[in-house]
């Protein structure tokens, strides 16, 4: 049988992608210093739900959609997935949130005090509970955990404590679930951090087994951090288990994916790509994380998720025989050039191709625009309270 | 007539040190991700200057208190002007405020929108009435104002417009009044901000004229930036105006100042001293400006005072005439000695024994708790709105 | 007259680009741990300028080379001149070399010895006099001083031996010739450098005059510096001299340019652009500015110079008249939009036209291969002295 | 029996602290710009032995030296362990050099080159036979190995090789011996680094088995990046195996341990000390890792050795039952204020009066300086070779 070429097989492999969008990135977000509201924004987990079905409707890549809890909460979780699927989607991923009560100021899972600790736990294990309910399968770990000063709290003590409470949450998961534990570099702790880097969540994820992973959010490393090579070295280790898509020009600026440097997108593509991640048999999750703090949220989420499909396709081109072969002997000028012979490619007319055989419009961000949609909901959504951050 | 020598003369100018403080450091403050609210916050614009008379009260070195309008706008600033002479301290510096309103999404002097613009100029010349009422001789300008994203509005355009503003603005200023511009090199903007770095102020100030003058703030800058640098540059150039003390790890973190990194505040403190920013005459203005997102305010405020002192006891203690002839003969290690040899002392004692001579307690921390004064706060602001960023 | 369009003002733009190669590209070069030798390495000025000229023989665009003093010293300029223009380019900018000097280890014009800051200076006036010989109208100083520890040196004292030592060097300028001052943030000095950010640089080019401008070096900054902020900046000061072109993933990496981020390259060549830095009546100078540590040397900068022209091809290709309007209406992602579209575009096609409408290969570094030059200095230059640093 | 107090038992434990000394320090070191020779610096690995021995007989602790293989290649290492014994020091740890040969252009270990690959694991191997003969216990691997550009290499192979080369040398060592694998962000590899940060150290080290330990170098992080962490972290997983100590403003600065942040040398050794690593029976390496460019190498030496002396002293010190009641409490300002304490406390003079009663000089600094030993070297060591990296 003939091969059918790079081509054919980057648009099948295009068919199958499936990106992730996190229903906070529909809500109100914004700096320390302001949140800028914006008209039309949901005030319920269905609207929400209601609004990334949109990004999926015109883009055709962004089946699932991350809950937040309890920025999400509802009464019954088995009807929100139903709201889901009759809007086209499904539930991801599900995020635990211990850093939003008052008693969690000196830390959730790590704070000295074993009340919170206890109780930064139970929700831990809520959210599992709203995994059952929903179907997912995933449980994203962030903590905002950490200390201010040094001296404040005992770094190690703070390990011993972590370790705990990742045990037991992992001891309730079920066979099909996982947990995918998050590190940052700072913010909002400003000394220390108690999952800095990968190397710490990875070394708590091996302790824990083969139903914890590392997840990679672009925007939590420190300056100058390579951060392709922290996905393919996690690949061969096969911990890599999500990524949080978002860009950045200086510390977490959640901007959309790919907005500031796309060169490094494709880079992080092309290591997935490398790296068994983009298999078909591959369980990494490909999630964004954004606050669109100023520009229109939904028009926002299409944008990072083309943003991604771009680089993706990027990465599908690679030849890599030729690179290979280059790497092989040695030939600095021409390994480079056949990777960035992909990256300079213009891939738009693939993918518009790509969708207009999928039945959609070429052009996502303008069908979008032509859907009428953000005026109906600016006209709709009037009363009751916006979502945001800590809603 | 005998030389007093260093240990008198640094006793002499430590006598005549004062450090603002910033009212908004007694107020509620936290991160994007959550603000915990603390007992006894103020509630007006009195209680905050009551707060920062506390301050003074133990450490003897703080007598001035900066503003920000609109957080401490009230209908007579003469009445607030006396009400901080009656509690024993004085107004400083006068912040302006051009980021908390929802025009100022996309900037506020430097907005696409004219309308915008002039109602944020409006803002900084009602900052200039302020002054007039108050007595105050400084305005502060920190503008938020930038992009988040390539392409977003035109860098050079906006440029031209912050000149528009600055020009304005001065042009109103009394023969005893100046502006400090100060810099920053991100947040909440992310990919552009109008004034990133002192350059920017350096060279807007140099145009505006002799009361224009650069603020530095220590945590505004870029990863690995040398600050005291700066301040001898500046200081060379006649164009230093005034600091914004915090300290930081990370990003903008406004930790207390020298919690971070106490042998860079040391640093600084030297170049001060040395550059003539500290002598008798010196119009240098040295606020603090922080937030005290875990820590009582307080005390926080008491322990930065503190640090400030230290560190410019150790730069007063610095042995002028070895340093001098160290550098001159090419002694590498004998210049770092003699500059180590300062910050290496304890001036603690010394220090309190120059509070006691000043009638104060030696240990202002504790001379705070034993007043009982927290308490009385914690008990008598209940009800009202809890002051905070943007309250 | 009907409008020629974008694509038509684009390619006539191209049509008069002039990129500048540096002589010690094309030398060996490594980094502190250990110089690889490579075959072929040119033994002499004329050799290098010999290399030069292959470049602009298959670019096109490379019709200059810059000249470092004492590396490329020889007795009479004016054949060395003769040599270039008898290979097809010019002598451009004179680079002084005032580092690798034993005398040099504390210092060279803010040395503290003055013997040590008259040599220095005397070098910098004999490199004018190199210009006069060569008809050079550009001379660029970067200047290693600095200090490693804290105390060792007097900051402000050296800002006043170096303000010294550009005075002089400025009086001694002939009416075509300028001065371009390069800043950097550090290395090889670690503690302070002399001219470590643009607003130094800016400053003493204020106090010098006309005829002295800021050299930007694109891997000379502080850790998330955005560089065409800076770009546009001093164009609108009228004080953008030139460009030191290399790239760099964390500190002055020295790579080819646009080999770690072609994004933001190309965002510089649009604040160029839109600042009038390309006009045809603008005198910013572009060089390359890079170090061939384990790639050949005259492929990488072959592959250099096609860089920088894709970026500014790209960077002409912005729509501006779209962009302008999306600013304007405070469209965040229109705008950005309009800016991302010429990015992605693949300018390749239209760069082969061009050169092919210029006479030479659509591909240069295919024709570079053909050439057969490669083996022949491998094969011709044997025996001699390698040209390196220092050498 | 009555507690002895916390002075006493720190004074305890400074008197078995053991530094070793690296003995490159005393040999030529430079920028890639230039090296500075000195006058008096070693020609032969005895005289860099001689040379250290000077530094223990004036700190009294620092009575190892390592040794950089081929840098201090000898043909009988027997002899050379004598030597060391009759100055009264002792050969510490081996260090690899796979990173000066003109094979490694392309990498070491992880080379495309399989011939390339043998002769560095060759290499490794004959190091453990110098541990053989010398009685070192300790093996330190530094890998130069990276990319300069993205898709020179492949990522995910490299990591193969690395693996197999970790495998073959780990097999090789004896019951006593150990294997120390040192990371580093950048530099002399720009894009990517085969063993970039302490994850990828960790998880190799993981797989080798007790053996194995990550070695920390003070300055081979990226910005921002907490090392206390790194510290703490590694000593709860036993994972812990030295130091190499130098300090940095920027990059890789490798300059004196402890001149540009001694807050956070002491914040190490707090660490260092709370986790157990400096307890009697902790096999901990603490190794200096300095390049002494511009200041004179004994005397260098001899500084580190203090700083590092006076950092342990401090973390010593720390009331560890006042700040572990704070930290259970959550008095943030109270628990940082007993770790500031210690850091503030000028521990100069009690280690003073350590040294005189170990039978030494009160001040190290000065009786080198009396000792002459500079001056006799430097009249001494003329003709012959200099060493210097590289040579």
């Amino acid at each position: 049988m003939a091969d059918t070429g790079p081509q054919e097989r980057a648009r099948a492999a295009l068919a199958r992608q499936e990106i992730e969008l996190p229903s906070w990135a529909f809500a109100n977000s914004g700096t320390r210093f302001k949140v800028f509201p914006q008209s039309g924004v949901p005030r319920t987990a269905e609207e929400k739900i209601d609004d990334a079905a949109q990004v999926h409707r015109h883009t055709g890549v962004a089946p699932k959609v991350a809950l937040h809890i309890p920025w999400d909460k509802v009464d019954d979780y088995g009807e929100l997935a139903d709201h889901a699927r009759a809007a086209g989607v499904r539930i991801g991923t599900i995020n635990a949130n211990v850093f939003q009560d008052d008693d969690y100021k000196l830390g959730s899972v790590t704070n000295p005090d074993p009340r919170v600790r206890r109780k930064a736990l139970d929700h831990l294990l809520e959210c599992v509970d709203v995994m059952d309910a929903t179907g997912s399968t995933d449980l994203k770990l962030w903590f905002a955990d950490g200390t201010n000063y040094p001296g404040q709290d005992d770094i190690r003590a703070r390990q011993d404590r972590l370790a705990e409470a990742l045990d037991e949450t992992y001891a309730r998961l079920g066979p099909n679930q996982r947990v995918q534990l998050e590190y940052k570099l700072f913010e909002p702790s400003f000394y220390t951090t108690d999952v800095p880097d990968w190397g710490t969540s990875y070394a708590h994820c091996l302790r824990l087994g083969d139903k914890a992973k590392v997840c990679v959010d672009t925007g939590h490393h420190a300056p100058h951090t390579n951060i392709e090579f922290i996905v393919a070295f996690l690949l061969r280790e096969g911990k890599l288990g999500s990524f949080d898509f978002n860009s950045r020009f200086y510390a977490d600026d959640d901007l959309m994916v790919g907005a500031a440097d796309p060169f490094q997108l494709f880079r992080i593509m092309y290591e997935v790509v490398r790296g068994g991640g983009y298999d078909a048999d591959s369980d990494v999750v490909f999630m964004l994380d954004q606050c669109h703090n100023i520009e229109p949220k939904i028009p926002g989420q299409i944008r990072s998720v083309l943003n991604v499909q771009e680089a993706t396709a990027k990465a599908l081109l690679v030849d890599t025989e030729a690179l290979a072969e280059a790497q092989a002997t040695g030939d600095v000028l021409g390994a480079n050039a056949v990777l960035m012979d992909a990256f300079n490619t213009d891939v738009r007319p693939m993918l518009a191709e790509l969708r207009e055989e999928w039945g959609l419009a070429a052009d996502p961000m303008a069908a979008y625009t032509a859907s009428g949609y953000g005026q109906r909901i600016a006209a709709e959504r009037v009363g009751g309270q916006q979502a945001g951050w800590g809603a």
